[in-house]
């Protein structure tokens, strides 16, 4: 993994959170191998969460009525956009995988990260009408979450009280990781360390280093491959009819992991790097 | 509906946008019907999305590690929240109904709307552990989400290329409204109103203020009944293994609306209000 360069996304204010810890081990781990190592500590940076017309320097397009993608992705064109949004884009650009450590809040990022993906992941930059998915902007970049719960493991699951966790993640890792293109590695997911024995912890955080040492070379999850679809406005961006049978009945079909993203099985997997 | 009272929590920052459009609409469709409407303009108010520390007033209870739910839920109890929150925790307790207005942003409500979810819903307030789901602090209210998408509606179906946008909405309407009781009504979803013609546009509002007219009486939607589950921490808050094999059939199965959040069965309806 030597030459890499990994972006950890931070969202923890306290030093003495188990997310710190999550951070901190990441980057003594990969820094180890060689690893080039990034973070944006939002909250240490008071990074703004707030998507406003004062991301775009200079005049709107439209200052009537601004569309915030419209004229950020204008703005960006013309390099025009604020210039702590062009200092993440800097290090998006460098970044051969992305991690995301925060606490679930609302079985979503908090508002501060959320913030930086509303912000950062412009228009042009992170996408295009063109540039979607399997073709997306970030194709050659990994992206995941690392994450801790408030509530057991046992309350995520498909019969649990809150449901399948997978289903939550959805909005995150197909509506913005695969979105933008990036190869999308298995959450890692720190079930309820608040309420965890010190001993438990340190066992959790010892797992997460093992994992870290092989991270880059993990297989993404699965997607429904985008070629599946009709990529135009006729034919609504939907499911090609050639293939619509078919792929009902793959591991990758539309009632589990077209929502959900699945490993890929063992007979189809890519290459690993 | 007179005597109700309707909180429209709005986040769009053009006073010429479909989405200010869509709550003025609502604004003076339920006026007129004799309800009182609160609404909180977020962007206007410059309402704080980060939720920080600074959200308590006075001594924390452990400065050394401030854990957010656990200081704000205390300060919560002890009347030391922050005037901004308290003054919406005021218009949540008046409210019958609360309509949250917005552009999808990734697939989930834009940063400052998630703020407010961070730092209004708060512990002990919006949701405690005897408090969840159908016996939620919120149980005698109403919730709804109203929002614009920038794609069109076909790349929202289960096989669109973004797949079924009720999977994008669950943790939204699962994991917060539904979480905090709340009963949820029916999404109403203006797809794509930038690249709509203007006479289509003004139909999408017109449809809006039918809905509106009949809003309040309108069936929730159905989710797993809370009672399925044991709710306790040996029993892990799993499906009770005794209704197990009957649920996984029903209409709001583990894989259908247990996830989805699906309109009651007509056999099966709620009594309207």
């Amino acid at each position: 993994m030597a030459d890499k360069t990994v972006l950890i996304v931070y969202a923890h204010q306290s030093p003495k959170s188990f997310n710190c810890a999550a951070k901190d081990a990441a980057v003594k781990t990969l820094t180890d191998q060689g690893c080039k190592v990034l973070v944006s500590d939002l909250y240490a940076m008071k990074f703004r969460a707030v998507a406003t017309a004062d991301d775009v320097k200079g005049k709107l397009k439209n200052p009537e009525h601004s569309l915030y993608n419209e004229e950020t992705g204008l703005a960006c064109k013309e390099g025009r956009l604020s210039d702590d949004i062009k200092e993440e884009h800097r290090k998006v650009e460098q970044a051969d995988l992305i991690i995301f450590q925060f606490p679930l809040y609302w079985f979503s990022v908090p508002a501060i990260m959320k913030g930086w993906i509303d912000r950062v992941m412009t228009q042009g930059f992170a996408y295009s009408l063109q540039n979607l998915y399997d073709n997306g902007m970030f194709k050659n970049k990994k992206a995941m979450l690392s994450f801790t719960t408030g509530g057991m493991e046992s309350m995520y699951l498909p019969d649990g009280l809150n449901g399948d966790i997978n289903v939550a993640l959805r909005p995150l890792q197909n509506g913005v990781l695969r979105f933008c293109g990036f190869q999308v590695l298995a959450p890692q997911i720190f079930w309820s360390p608040a309420h965890t024995p010190a001993d438990a912890r340190v066992a959790l955080l010892e797992a997460w280093k093992t994992r870290l040492q092989g991270l880059l070379n993990e297989k993404p999850l699965s997607f429904a491959p985008t070629e599946l679809f009709e990529l135009n406005f006729q034919a609504g961006f939907r499911l090609r009819a050639d293939v619509k049978e078919e792929f009902a009945s793959k591991p990758y079909g539309l009632t589990t992991a077209h929502h959900l993203g699945k490993p890929l099985p063992p007979n189809n997997q890519t290459k690993a790097e």
